[in-house]
């Protein structure tokens, strides 16, 4: 069956649309890698690819693309509203279907390595991929930016985990790493108390006791006058929408609170919304295969 | 444009090994032709097969597999829970992707000629293929089964439209036919009283005043002791599948019986397993454009 990782890479270069084009070549037209979108933020002076692919087809054009960027984007001369460090600044990897956590971290892997060797370019593996604790986090990794790295680096804490023990002088360093999709999911209460909504975001969320995959917060929605529990999900496999939704709806009937609606922002991976369908409809030895358009 | 056409031909074994895969055999390995599905069920005494093609090359793997089924498969000694009233029983055709009913309606005309002219099979159609209203049902075409058939065809209103007038001795009738996509669902339920199950199937069909696009009967799971609500879904953009699980979860309480589980046989398009999640997940302009794999 088909493997097919995601990568979302972020780039310093949101102004000069030779270098956005060159990176953006870097995954055109190659077999097994599809870029599916991309855009560029002047303020941010930042770029954001989306592409899909074989994992192996998508490593060797992530790796060209961060050739790419180290080589035509120069830190030392580069201002943006956006925090960063690397001329290819975070580099995450996504298993989508029929691969693992484990596959996205054998490619983060091999891409570190690659580029350390090839362009001379540092990398810090972050989040699922992260050798020590304090390196899951990507603001960790980023606090002190591009500027601030050469001296921070100089602690052996910071030694990177591919490449030389300083910043490339003008790419700066590089953070890849595997994570699991994320899933922006709202739930729309019948209520105009935000307070319920905030109540009920503690509740579900991680850091109070909630579930393990899921960040909320209570929001206003304040043109239709409701409240709504905002929330990441940021590993469906462990953590089902299913089950946030009915836990949400559990806790707001507390209240004498209904839930109205709910959102997905974004996309979704297929795998998280057929969870919903083979729960609710009590489904028995479901597989993915059975969906008619994975088949072709 | 490539056109897709799918059938899910439908044949009277499910007990031995080496008839279904003989029948296998005619879709694998052909070009033009890719066999996505086949199980056998032993209660039903009845396997069913998915496979999309090319039409015409969809066409000529059918016409074999019906030879297959035709040489191997002897009616008079076939007993199992389905109606019957072929060795092929019935060869539906679905248009999938660049083509249409009309394509569709072609090749299994030209399956019907071709099964007649080369096995000797009476061949009825059904369905959007149809020669007259009493033949669009398959239950009307099927009514009587295979002990029932050869009298039946004495009424110069069952004379086949293609073959001779009377059975095959050991292959019966078959039934072909254009038809949209269907959704095999069956429900099954916490009790071992098969007339629970057949009561609440005459409720949700048509036939009895159910929904319009429901096809259902009950039948006995032996090896699990359970009694099943076993369905076809005609039309699921007109009638879903959550509508239908639920009036008969509704159905069975009044009976103090539970749903224990359900199952999908086959392939299901996607939109009609996303349709559920939307449902109960409460979901606000939701778009099968945000499930990640219809992106690429």
């Amino acid at each position: 069956m088909e493997q097919i990782l995601e990568t979302v890479p972020n780039f310093s270069e949101g102004r000069d649309p030779e270098v956005i084009e060159a990176i953006a070549d870097c995954f055109r037209g190659k077999p097994g890698v599809k870029l599916l979108d991309y855009s560029a933020d002047k303020d941010h002076h930042r770029s954001v690819f989306t592409a899909v692919g074989e994992p192996d087809a998508l490593r060797d054009a992530v790796i060209k693309a961060i050739g790419v960027a180290v080589a035509r984007i120069d830190l030392t001369r580069h201002q943006g509203q956006h925090p960063r460090m690397g001329a290819a600044d975070v580099v995450p990897f996504i298993p989508i279907r029929n691969c693992s956590l484990e596959d996205a971290d054998r490619v983060a892997k091999e891409v570190g390595d690659a580029v350390a060797r090839r362009f001379g370019q540092p990398v810090f593996l972050y989040e699922r991929s992260a050798t020590k604790p304090n390196r899951e986090n990507l603001s960790d990794i980023r606090k002190g930016g591009f500027e601030g790295m050469a001296e921070k680096m100089k602690d052996p804490a910071w030694t990177p985990d591919f490449g030389p023990a300083t910043i490339h002088p003008t790419g700066g360093v590089t953070a890849v790493g595997a994570r699991m999709p994320l899933i922006a999911f709202n739930v729309n209460l019948g209520t105009d108390k935000l307070e319920i909504a905030s109540a009920i975001a503690k509740k579900v969320r991680h850091s109070n006791g909630g579930f393990r995959y899921v960040k909320a917060m209570g929001v206003m929605l304040e043109e239709r006058r409701l409240a709504q529990v905002s929330m990441n999900l940021t590993d469906y496999t462990q953590t089902s929408v299913y089950r946030v939704f009915e836990t949400v709806r559990m806790e707001a009937e507390r209240y004498g609170v209904s839930v109205v609606g709910s959102e997905l922002i974004g996309l979704s991976p297929l795998k998280a919304l057929m969870d919903c369908a083979e729960h609710y409809l009590r489904l028995e030895h479901f597989s993915l295969e059975q969906v008619l358009e994975t088949r072709y």
